[in-house]
């Protein structure tokens, strides 16, 4: 028996979902909406999915329909999340859920309350080089943890208009480091210390926005933290973490595009990391689908539920407060 | 329009390469035949083929199959191979093509003669890695190519059924290393001088078969070269070329199952190789058949002709008479 | 003509000097002095150091000594140093260079208004891995300095009469680092932020001290850094630093014992970190010296002057400050 | 108690291990000798050296000498040594032995019936990383040794001048690795198979000399090995060893000459190995010497005997019999 699943939003990561989800033998991807299918009819054909809608509601009020991704910009999460807990559709739904923290901790009782499967779209916890790290770290192989360091840069800076309705740095793009910290630590962080600038590019300081951040971070089982981000890499997308403890310590290294070196007379030159998040969590995206489709057929916990969404949202929250009042935010 | 193609052999290749085309939009599986059907009549449902058989000739009979891949035992690849030419299917076939050179002789004329377009599977010609270093040298990124280097030992020795009629360890393991080698240097090969021995198992020996070597090589273009093997390498598959030349040295170190190190008393330790060959050229295994269709498709040379196929095993040939003779032999 | 040289402080360090200047074909260890003489008279002797005392003022003294190494416990400092200009020595003297950043202000002042060569013995400015960053950074490889990483920990945590007259894990530890920032940036710092906390061994809570931290740094330039502390890395002296700018990122890994690998049933085992400073710095030991006699032989400005001695206790005061308050703090 | 040494032989060779002896606190350079004094003079008074001498038999009547360096002309050796062992002098003697098999033979003689310590200078035996190596195959970390792979390349060919006297490249450079083929396997050679040519300089081949060459040997202990060759590796001398064995691999690769990466828009670039052998193995060199002059002061056997110095010499001679005959040659 298949699941059948809808997808609302088919920007790039809607449609990367849809194509990831169509080698998934036991998924169907029964139908996905926009607001301008004009664009995507075509590849809606190729790909074989049935229906295509201007209106999310169809996929809601579809009965044969067990689960929908929430692609959609952020701003309309809620509303459709709401609707869909309504409609009984399991979740899985794009970071971040809102960007008011408020609204995300009404959704976390709503969903809580419910018996829908409901996970958030931290990629990066299914990366297999993380998640072998995190493993060690729960198993012990580095002791108690002292210090986790998590390098997060991206190779190019977003344009403009995505700047603009992104929510900013933290909300954005640390968020991802702000529940990578939390999933490797196991812990929740009580204190954050941001400080922020831009040196990137101007247009950052045009949205009130920074482009380079180093924060510094207390976990409640009594590690310290820290992340560093900029907006670009000039080298690739830079996605380091390690986590140093008592017996030791452990690193997972950027994904390179390929093992080949040349020698010649200037160094010895090796290939960048993979270029940007399509390529470096190409196996995770595929990853983190399957485990929400394992939930829900074994109706198991999500491995990553509404309370991580919310806590990344609330960290990502301290940090802005950090780096306007220039002092460290308790949570 | 799609392509249909005919699987003839269903063991674990002829399913590798099954699973694979079902991700080609252009491509249909309609038949898979073996001599043993029942054991994979579940797998040949869930897999949606239409057709499955125990008599091959009912793929070549089928005027809809525009191509057949040839995945039986080798022994019987000179009958499939005559009458699928017969029947003007194009032809993809496991390496090697016979362990007869003479056969292998008349098969290259038969196909030299034919419009049929046809393909070793020889995989590792595909691998990302390794073809990015064959293009490094053939664009002149090392000058004039001094001396490559082979090194390929599996992870683990075959069982003794498959040993007794492999063909010997140049036929079966080392002919992937001779391709490489032309593939590599862009040049034929004018000597071979083998070492073999046994150190691994003494079951080699009880087929009169080796299980470790050292290949010296002299290429036509002036070149050297040298390949080493061992049927057990207790750290995974070792898959490492070099090709060193007038103006640097281009070299693709193995590919490993992961980026994390952990940082421990007694050093740092590292993940070993990808497992064997599945895992490690699980992207090349796809790239030759997509490299195949498109050969099909827009009607151009294959990338690993009939001709790469018959050198490989005059080589392997070579190699054998060097051993047994105990002197180098020309080509 | 050769310099005269008197060591002031025949502890692992003075030792260290005294024997590294044995190898300087023009400087000759005249003269070397210590509270305790009698464990040292042997090893005095079998280096050929003509003189040994109790009083360090013998080395003042005497005429013939051009200049004094400062190896004495930093309470001395002071009283050397002023007795030192006086008696018109050039000083190379170890970090920190007092306690009492006031104390350090009169320093400052008194040797900047004597002709007198001073130098500080940040030993780190002299690896050759980071002086090579430094170089990097200064001629432009990275473009503008956006990040600032620092990583440094030590093996083992020191003795617990070390670390009760240490002066704290910032001025006695960091300060290195704080150095090394000032050194990689080519800027002063304005801001500090302090974490610390005490996860290696009780034993440092008891002496008011911390055994792990991380700092992030704001520097006048407009780069941010940061800096991360352990007492304890099991698996060796981890000392890593990274700049990462617009034009891309350079870094130095830790310079590991030796390069064999072993590639076994479990991964691959590469060596450890060189142990500690003696073995990771041993060739900055001798390059900083070799550089302070030549800014005297030359007659040129040290390469790390007492206000780079002085910024660094600034930067640890504030970490301190910073750390105890639970705000960043202004210099 | 010092030991006096006489150096033989005042070019590149001779004056370093007279500058590396300087630091060895219990020998004492007291003589040496070269045919041109003029140009070194200066240097011999530099480094306080008492006597230098145009006569080698100066320093062999020196009844104060225990020890000489044989650091002259090849062509030259045999006469030298045979007076050296009439003299009673221990002797340390570059390699070859002499060119001529029969004469190295005779001296071999000599020396087992005499009571001096003899060593031959192959260095690589006391680099750290090999050694590391050799310790760990004889303390059965790899097994049973199946492969024994040794890449050597020099970063530029010698002047025509050296390359005529040079005694080929079998007898010049391979005979390093020989020898290191024996310390690694710890068994003699049976076979050899050389395979060479011209690629590099036309200039070798008016010598008669190749430049490039891949070297197959069969090991007493029943594994097999591999050396290659080149005068000229553009990105630095390449030199890595490779044990491959039943239990695992130990690999010793290139000790760069920084730690330093910069990651920039075209990948990252690391830095070369060490340039050429006087870099790559400083420390062998000293560690040679402190070999030779412990095992004189414990009267123990030297660590690399004459009997080692002519069975390289005997590989050197079977592989050049090889490349003229174009077949294997037992030894």
């Amino acid at each position: 028996m298949k699941l059948n699943v809808g997808i609302i939003g088919a920007g790039r990561i809607g449609k990367l979902h849809a194509e990831n989800l169509l080698s998934f033998q036991d998924v169907h991807v029964k139908a996905i909406s926009d607001l301008y299918i004009e664009p995507i009819k075509d590849w809606v054909r190729s790909k074989g999915i049935p229906k295509v809608s201007t209106n999310y509601r169809e996929i809601l009020n579809d009965e044969m329909i067990d689960a929908v991704l929430v692609c959609a910009p952020t701003i309309v999460h809620a509303e459709i999340i709401y609707e869909a807990i309504e409609a009984g559709k399991h979740i899985f739904c794009e970071k971040p859920i809102t960007f008011d923290i408020n609204e995300t901790y009404k959704i976390h009782s709503v969903v809580e309350a419910s018996n829908i499967k409901f996970q958030v779209g931290f990629n990066r916890r299914f990366d297999p080089h993380f998640s072998q790290v995190e493993n060690g770290v729960r198993t012990g192989e580095v002791g108690n943890a002292h210090i986790i360091k998590i390098t997060s840069r991206d190779p190019e800076a977003p344009p403009p208009e995505y700047i603009k309705s992104s929510g900013g740095l933290f909300m954005d793009m640390t968020i991802h480091d702000f529940d990578m910290a939390r999933f490797l630590s196991g812990s929740d962080v009580e204190e954050v210390f941001a400080t922020g600038t831009n040196l990137v590019d101007p247009v950052f300081k045009e949205f009130n926005d920074i482009d380079t951040a180093i924060i510094t971070l207390k976990f409640a089982n009594g590690a310290i933290g820290v992340i560093d981000n900029s907006r670009e890499a000039i080298y690739g997308y830079d996605q380091r973490i390690e986590v140093f403890g008592s017996k030791g310590c452990l690193q997972a290294d950027n994904d390179l595009t390929s093992t080949v070196k040349k020698l010649g007379k200037n160094g010895t030159l090796q290939d960048n990391p993979k270029h940007f998040f399509l390529e470096r969590y190409q196996k995770a995206y595929i990853c983190e689908l399957r485990a929400f489709f394992d939930s829900i057929k074994h109706d198991t916990k999500t491995l990553c539920t509404i309370n991580d969404g919310l806590e990344a949202e609330r960290m990502a929250n301290a940090a802005k407060k950090s780096l306007e009042m220039g002092t460290p935010v308790k949570l």
